[in-house]
């Protein structure tokens, strides 16, 4: 079992904010994240997929196929957009870290299924101090 | 003369929008960098002074000096908001990272020649791929 | 089950030394590490904890009491310090990085689930090419 | 039980090429990485070793020795080499990064536990996206 | 006058030998560079344009035209390809960073100018630790 | 004329103390960077060399020349080295970052001209955040 990683990047913009709460709450829960206009981060995106090497290929998945699905997926949804607002599969999502990771992996792990491979790991760089990793359980 | 250097990080959204042309003279100039709910980045504020070195200190400038400028003049101001909507100085102002970079000046310069140093170049860093310079002339 | 991660740094002189030890032994084992009047390093400590993502907030737990709890408990005890000399917790540990990865996790964890979450690893960065990671068993 | 990682770089060169194949198959699969005369990285070798901590040395091995062992079974056999062409332990591999992370361990696993430990990973860094991990099983 | 920069990447194989000399010679010169199947590097080329910011757009110049120069005049020329062999811009030329660095400034320039802007410096990243700058004269 | 760079690395702990103060004074100015055991960092130093172009080795300087004359005249009397006690080129000098730009220039200079090159820029990344670059003038 060899492990492949990919990372492909993203710039977007979002908001941590709770509808259910009031402003003041979402200001002492959320801070300066919860700020109006929102803020936004360059994302890095560092996808794992395991499997077994391809005695042919020497490859456990091609990456060009492994980007393809990121992009068509994640990349190209998200990539530029307003996470609050712009992004069909995180409606009604608060667009946290967490949140993102969860939902991407929803998206990511059948399509690289479909292609016979196993998601491993999904893992988010929100800023140069903040991670968070998701491993499907 | 010896230069200085103090890096800051803030994470800001912005739309890069010319409000005198159509939507569709935006989207042709300036793409994705123009949707319509925004996009961010972690930006990085490369500040760098120049001057001769104090045989007191050892120091051109105490750099805990020029980081309570750099937060007090840009930082604070910038870091978690939206910068087409939330920042005084930046109203009017089409927020590119160059005009970042000339409005950022602006405010580091006096405050740095008030402690009696020189500021020498703005740096920002936009993405790992996208960055700007600017020398004060 | 989410894992989130937290960046701190801290700059920190120490000697790799064992008093039990000849200068010879030292010398043997240590190398330069060894050398009298010690030597630094710009320290990274990243964090992990594990947990489930609040309905609420979407948070497995909240990155400011993450980072309070580190600069509590480690940063503000270490840095800039020299670990044989000036740290209480570290007194009598012949601070290797892997010490360091024990003591810190100390530490940490009962902070960490004092507040309701557990600590996952206790990851340290010495050098760009020397790194520690400790799982607590 | 604790983890201690070293990093070693090396530039290298290769060709994914299955001799196998039709040039055209070869195109196909392998795209610009089968070009004819090769294409090179910047690799890193990322080499985590797991253990106890000594009492006597805060160690769980002497990364002197561990860097000595790199060097010896890996980096002077490869940096600065063609793994298609110049690498004994490679002839006849296809030199992939999966590969290349399973001719490592078999070479790494026996050198380090000659010396009373335990290799855990063998981490290969391609480019600034691309990376594998191989855990032995 | 404001300058901006844009990184791209590419990975390449190269050889440093002059055809003028013996295999000692280029031995004792090049040493390890010059093992005969060559050997390789993931590049980084980092352009600055200097220029006026335009009221309308904000932009020295728009940096999807310098990637797209960059990507025709350079990478799509040298990425994956062996430096010696495959690039006809490179024909009898020692691929030296530093020649390099002179070869894509004879490409750059003139398509820069031909978009009403100037080429300010043209900046090659071989290794972690080697790094080329060219500014014209 | 084109620019060359070699970075290399140093751990070194220092202490910001001048001797002519009272310890209130230097805690004052210099914070916890004046601590008495001092503290340290993962110092990078990054020497420029600017010359011509040899058209039969392609060279400004031959780095493997440039690393001989970083690794003697500085890094082998800075690493893991205590600045304000070890090294007998910085007796009497207050460690700053500043100062050892200073004092490395003064050593490097020389060296560099008795190759046939120019130093032109001595740079030291002191952190993450901080950085001084000196030019001989």
């Amino acid at each position: 079992m060899v492990y492949i990683q990919r990372r492909e990047t993203f710039s977007a913009s979002h908001r941590l904010f709770n509808s259910a709460w009031t402003d003041e709450q979402n200001e002492a829960v959320f801070g300066k994240c919860s700020n109006r206009h929102g803020h936004g981060h360059n994302f890095q995106l560092i996808v794992t997929v395991k499997g077994t090497v391809s005695s042919e290929t020497g490859f456990v998945m091609n990456l060009v196929d492994l980007k393809d699905i990121m992009m068509r997926e994640v990349i190209d949804q998200v990539d530029h957009r307003n996470l609050n607002e712009d992004v069909p599969f995180l409606q009604g999502v608060l667009p946290s870290t967490e949140n993102l990771a969860l939902a991407f992996w929803a998206r990511l792990s059948p399509a690289i299924e479909a292609r016979g491979s196993a998601l491993h790991c999904v893992r988010i760089v929100e800023t140069e101090n903040n991670f968070v990793e998701y491993y499907g359980e």
